[in-house]
């Protein structure tokens, strides 16, 4: 039996999805919602220029799609804010559709909505739907392979990850998301206000937190802008000298008194040596490092896709997305 | 409610794992079964140095330890063949005890067994038990850490692992294990006749395909000595020059006439640079290292005390560690 899915959100994230789902075995797309009154009504197949999905629509709702068929499971890539993706997703979650989302706050939702969490798990429970977030980051990089690590440790003291991404091989929407060609006062008013950023860091550090049991006492996240020392051309966006060319973001974890974990992003225009690491402080003690880092559009869609199946196997709930069996390309 | 546990088989790794799982709030030791006359009536205390554990004894039989108290579950580290495998786990799980192994023919029982695979599956559903094999490798830096980074893969066309370990760091029995002292030509006729060398890497390389969706066409696996260059002397082993210091040995997987999988390990006495590193060939590529490897006895009882509380949590059956929620340290 294959797997009836839908998209929700047609950016470039939500078309990829799309592409990549259409190309499974396992997977039927049969539509997509969008709220752009430009897409609504257009043919899939000619928006994402993949054949086999001529004859299917974008509908401006969920109860217009409903008219036409039900999904099993929804890929959500419309908005990074809980209260957002909480509204978007209920209604999914009602009719018994199971949802894989790329909402940065929603990976861990408890952290800043634990009654909405509540309420969205106990519609997940009664209408036998799953709902979880996954992702490159938030999602994996700096919270589920770190958690995947300590399964071989005895014991943890503190974990830190770093991350660096070049965000000049990286989509438009998030180059202009770290502050690409603001003046740097500006970015930084943008990130106190939440309008500017990466999405999710605190979130991963409640996930690891979680994970290993401990109770954090504070999660304290700064950020700034990373200011670019050259002129800057990409196929997005131009940059000059002095401007914002993207952003430096960190999050830490007070545990007893300590600081257990630390998340260090950066994410700016040609930010050299891009790559991930991973130290653990513990017995054994583990020192990863990936090279040129996970490259973050391709992962993120490769990590929704391949969620679905291992998420309809798993008991219904909003859940996390450790408690899904270990991920793998299917 | 804390778990209630017992240990079969006292060798170093069966000891350190009743020494670690003493020490988690979540976990009540009941007793040992062992086969060894001088173990058994001892005092697991004593034993293992641990205080809290005095008054659990070592019983020769699961009849004796079963008449004194009845585990939830049972952590086997005992044998490294899936035919003894199974003739002490299935006891167990007829019980509706539950089991994590050490034993490494179990991590893909299904590879060389698989109506005693069947067999031991049905016996665990109809008693509602579970059983699953862990470890560092097989269980984790050669199998699990690549299936869970294929996990925000789009495409894997190859995966590549190199596992590097100084065994002069690792305990007696691995020493012997590995051939230290023998003259090569007699290393190479116990590897031929399986009695030396390292055992699971075909069930790792049988669980990556099995995760990938693969159907291997072969899995073939060479083994040979690596020749010490000077002499070495260990904790448990002396080694004269020109004689083995330790192995060489190498899987590969062959899918629709490619070479898909490889795996080689090198596990030697005085071994430079040891590490672990996997690359995948996909979209996108990985390349990740762990600097030092992860080291084998201590992530090993780590692997094994962590799966505990997860697999209790699973469906009842003969499980795959990939088939667990992602691992974590509890």
């Amino acid at each position: 039996m294959k797997i009836s899915l839908a998209q929700f959100g047609l950016g470039p994230i939500g078309l990829e999805t799309l592409r990549l789902a259409a190309a499974k075995p396992w997977a039927r797309i049969v539509g997509a919602i969008d709220i752009d009154p430009a897409k609504i009504g257009r043919d899939l197949g000619d928006l994402t220029q993949v054949p086999d999905l001529k004859g299917r629509k974008v509908y401006g709702s969920l109860r217009e799609l409903l008219a036409h068929a039900k999904p099993d499971l929804v890929f959500h890539t419309a908005v990074s804010r809980l209260n957002d993706a909480c509204a978007q997703i209920e209604p999914l979650a009602r009719q018994g559709i199971s949802v894989v989302s790329s909402c940065e706050e929603l990976l861990f939702p408890k952290l800043r909505e634990p009654r909405l969490a509540a309420r969205l798990d106990a519609v997940c429970r009664r209408n036998q739907a799953r709902v979880v977030a996954t992702g490159v980051n938030p999602g994996f990089v700096m919270d589920l392979l770190p958690v995947c690590l300590t399964g071989v440790c005895r014991e943890v003291r503190a974990i830190h990850v770093q991350r660096v991404v070049n965000a000049s091989t990286r989509r438009g929407p998030l180059q202009r998301k770290i502050g690409s060609g603001l003046p740097p006062r500006e970015f930084r008013r943008l990130f106190r206000a939440g309008k500017a950023g990466h999405a999710g860091l605190k979130e991963s550090a409640a996930l690891l937190a979680h994970c290993l049991g401990w109770k954090p006492e504070t999660i304290t996240e700064t950020g700034d802008a990373v200011i670019a020392d050259h002129d800057i051309q990409t196929q997005h966006v131009t940059v000059r000298k002095g401007q914002t060319c993207g952003l430096h973001q960190h999050a830490k974890v007070k545990v007893n008194g300590k600081v257990r974990l630390t998340l260090d992003l950066r994410m700016y225009l040609d930010a050299p040596d891009p790559h991930d690491a991973v130290q653990i402080e513990g017995d054994p003690a583990l020192d990863l490092v990936l090279a040129g880092g996970v490259a973050g559009d391709q992962a993120t869609v490769a990590a929704l896709v391949n969620t679905a199946p291992r998420l309809l196997r798993a008991n219904p709930g909003l859940l996390l997305v450790t408690d899904l069996p270990v991920p793998s390309m299917t």
